[in-house]
């Protein structure tokens, strides 16, 4: 592919020109946001929190202010008729604005706010009940929350010609529907619980893993994780690492932020959050530096997004390659602080530690081959409840039978159940398939990376990422949203999305 | 005073709960530009400044086409109708209002898009320039920066009905004129020259300071400052203290954030940053809490919030009381590095340490016995400037021959010259004043706090900082813009501003 070049405004037609300059506003009323958000999860003392709330939310409103402006709408339709003199990037960045303003427009703006407002609400109230248990407490705030979400739904999807669950999708997964994932998840229902039986027998006749055990001094975790957010190619002239409750990748694509959390007594969570975040903020420090101030310059959707984390975090760094090259390194990092000369901390044992199986209750501890069955859940259920066939008030219960059903056990609380995350707490729905959307398409991306190249693993056991870096970008960072993810993903792997390529990978994962 | 109350919106007449309104979506853009500026001096990898740059200036552009949205005068206009439903911070609030709003109509967008371009080519060229020591190739940027200051000032004073001078001194010190300025520097510079030959003589002939040697780990450091912080009144649930090239205070009232740097070679001028910076915190953080969205709610003036920097800092931290209260806690947090049993370490000596007066070249070095001198010679400098009166090229000549003039020094660079300060090199003319009449003001109301409060010096060295505190918020901070400077400083000291509190103050603890 040629790098994307960018012409200078003067070089522009009028009206596509003046698109541009409001769209590169909008970029910065956003990527300020994105900043205020890091600060918020990283730096920001309690008292400050009532203010930053309300500096986001106007940033949120200009931003959406932007994108109703009836002036922009005339500008796209004049610049549809300069289209004639425009490079194929100005055309995708073209499309992708009339994406967003379409969606803007879609709703009104007492909608936003009345969902804006019940998010908040709702989110506060889910905190309090998650810690208390005390589900019928959430239900009072989640109700209207989601009465303005099937508002939402129904807004987006009148105007998009969509059901309102794929408006919903279509806002975290261009162009995907409810159809598409059906058919997928429908596949990894009927392979998933049975091989998840398998596994776990598998799993039984092998050793147990033998515990780590030792004091990792937090700066001692922190030096192994950015010598290793190096070697994957993270540009910490671009970025950085800090610590949140939560990991998360945010900031900007010129500067991203990761952030992870320490515990002394348990470096693997804390290191594996490193390179799953790591995986995200490659894919946002690749992306097509000249557009990043436009829309086509951003990812083309969550699942996409999330590939690249599972790509590193699942595909490359719990594979036997990665363990081989980072064994001698976590030795070395935490000798001065434990003895780490047993045979807990040889290869295989590491191996076994991050390959462990469990049917567990908790989606973010889950490993990868339970975690669809945790997302399928809810998937089903949200769906429910937004077309009125599942009742807030039975939540808990379709939940308890969902997870004998998908998972062969039952939480024995909502604190463990249905109020573990906080997506549907703020509004989210539709979102959750991304994940798995994202770990099927990792599979196949990797795939098709080491057919491509095949020496790509043995470079990796050597710690040379560079192979891998250089075709994730060639092949998916470097396109922005020029194309659809599915488009990306056919491109880049010869095939359209396919569950072949994940199911392969768990079997030869787990049961060789 | 009645601490201010706020009344909801729906309380509010129509046009000037429009204002609020309006004026609360421009506090929140201010806010997020803070949290963007504090985040580039602090935690901002290098590759995300071009970035920044351009998120930090969209929101000043859009914070500008808020004040100068036709609109909003008429709004202002109607307020005015309404004033009779007003309470009295309302009526301050809409004057404060027309202030900005005036200010900001009163700016061509292309004069200010002409300056802003004009001011980061200079400073770009200043950092190159100073480090090379090249004024003229400092000049070449500088000498199209100042014809936009001129124009700027001359827009302004044109619909203010001041002087350019006068109009951008105004940017910084409502309602201050060069007449004031003039007057309050002709005493000072009668009187200080000869004054700074009595101290150095008077100096002479005691005993030199010893040194203070050793290692001060910079987390030693940080936790005295802490410390320190919190006992004079310091609210960590609203701030934070972190580390730049230099020290400032940023961020907002509800969540403010200063900055020092360490040395470990050297603790003392870290932490008389802290405390200097500590001085301005506790205003921000003790303005009227209900109005910090509209602009009664800000401090009225740079010099006044110098006057509690340096209330805090000279009047306060360098006095005998608080360094009898500080000497015992530099000990003991440095004692488990550093030997600190030696006479260097009695108050005494830190007495000493904290109190030399020299002729010196640079003035962010400077002592508060030579620092006005050298901020009236870079405002003879800038009038002369602004007025035409001294060519750009013949500044590093004024400059070593004012030198001589009010310190009796030459420098022999312009490094160490004209080129050491980034103020004009970023469009800032009539600030530097700000720095003298702070100090001025400190000692007049550290006068009348003590006046008023006889034992506060005496809890001071025990430690507490209470009555000193609430003195200040009672007076002072507690007002915001309700009152100008020189009200404040009138009603808390009993007299408008007089420079003999300070030349009392300077020959109390020089020449004693």
């Amino acid at each position: 592919m040629t790098p994307p070049s960018r012409r200078g405004p003067e070089e522009l037609p009028p009206a596509y020109g003046a698109l541009e300059a409001r769209f590169q506003r909008l970029s910065h009323l956003e990527g300020a946001g994105a900043v205020l958000g890091w600060d918020w999860a990283t730096m920001m003392p309690e008292g400050g929190a009532e203010t930053r709330a309300a500096q986001i939310a106007t940033l949120e409103v200009m931003g959406h202010e932007i994108l109703t402006d009836p002036a922009l709408a005339e500008l796209v339709a004049r610049a549809e008729e300069e289209l004639a003199s425009f490079g194929p990037w100005e055309r995708a960045n073209l499309r992708e604005m009339r994406r967003k303003i379409k969606r803007a427009q879609a709703l009104p703006a007492e909608l936003v706010e009345a969902y804006t407002k019940a998010r908040g609400r709702c989110e506060m109230r889910w905190r309090r009940a998650r810690a208390e248990d005390d589900f019928a407490g959430f239900a009072e705030a989640f109700e209207p929350l989601l009465a303005r979400v099937r508002e939402l739904g129904t807004a987006l999807g009148d105007a998009l010609g969509l059901s309102p669950f794929d408006a919903l999708i279509d806002s975290h997964e261009p162009g995907i529907k409810v159809e598409t994932i059906d058919t997928l998840f429908d596949e990894l229902g009927r392979f998933l619980p049975g091989f998840v039986d398998e596994v776990l027998e598998h799993q039984a006749k092998g050793p147990k893993p033998l515990p780590l055990e030792g004091t990792f001094p937090i700066e001692a975790q922190r030096a192994l994780a950015h010598r290793l957010m190096e070697a994957l190619g993270f540009d910490f002239d671009s970025g950085r690492l800090d610590v949140s409750e939560h990991p998360f990748c945010g900031g900007t694509p010129s500067d991203v932020r990761i952030t992870t959390r320490y515990d002394e007594k348990n470096f693997a969570p804390g290191l594996m959050a490193v390179l799953h975040e790591t995986g995200h903020a490659l894919f946002e420090l690749g992306l097509p530096r000249a557009w990043l101030d436009q829309p086509v310059g951003a990812a083309p959707g969550m699942g996409l997004h999330e590939s690249q984390s599972l790509l590193v975090e699942m595909q490359v760094c719990r594979g036997s390659e990665f363990i081989r090259f980072v064994q001698p390194l976590i030795k070395e990092a935490f000798a001065p602080h434990t003895d780490v000369s047993g045979r807990a901390w040889e290869a295989a044992n590491l191996e076994r530690h991050y390959r462990t199986v469990a049917r567990s209750l908790i989606r973010v501890d889950a490993d990868e081959v339970t975690y669809p069955l945790h997302v399928m859940l809810r998937y089903r259920l949200e769906k429910a409840m937004l077309a009125g066939d599942l009742k807030v008030a039975d939540l808990p219960g379709a939940w308890v039978e969902g997870m004998a059903e998908f998972l062969g056990i039952r939480p024995r609380t909502d604190q463990e159940g249905c109020l573990q995350d906080i997506h549907w707490a703020v509004g989210l729905f539709g979102y959750f398939p991304s994940y798995t959307l994202g770990a099927v398409a990792a599979a196949q991306l990797y795939d098709a990376a080491t057919r491509d190249e095949p020496e790509l693993p043995e470079r990796i056991a050597q710690g040379d990422f560079r192979p891998l870096l250089e075709w994730l970008r060639k092949n998916i960072h470097g396109f922005g949203s020029f194309h659809s993810s599915a488009e990306l993903i056919r491109a880049a792997s010869g095939r359209p999305l396919d569950a072949a390529f994940f199911k392969a990978h768990l079997k030869k994962r787990y049961l060789t």
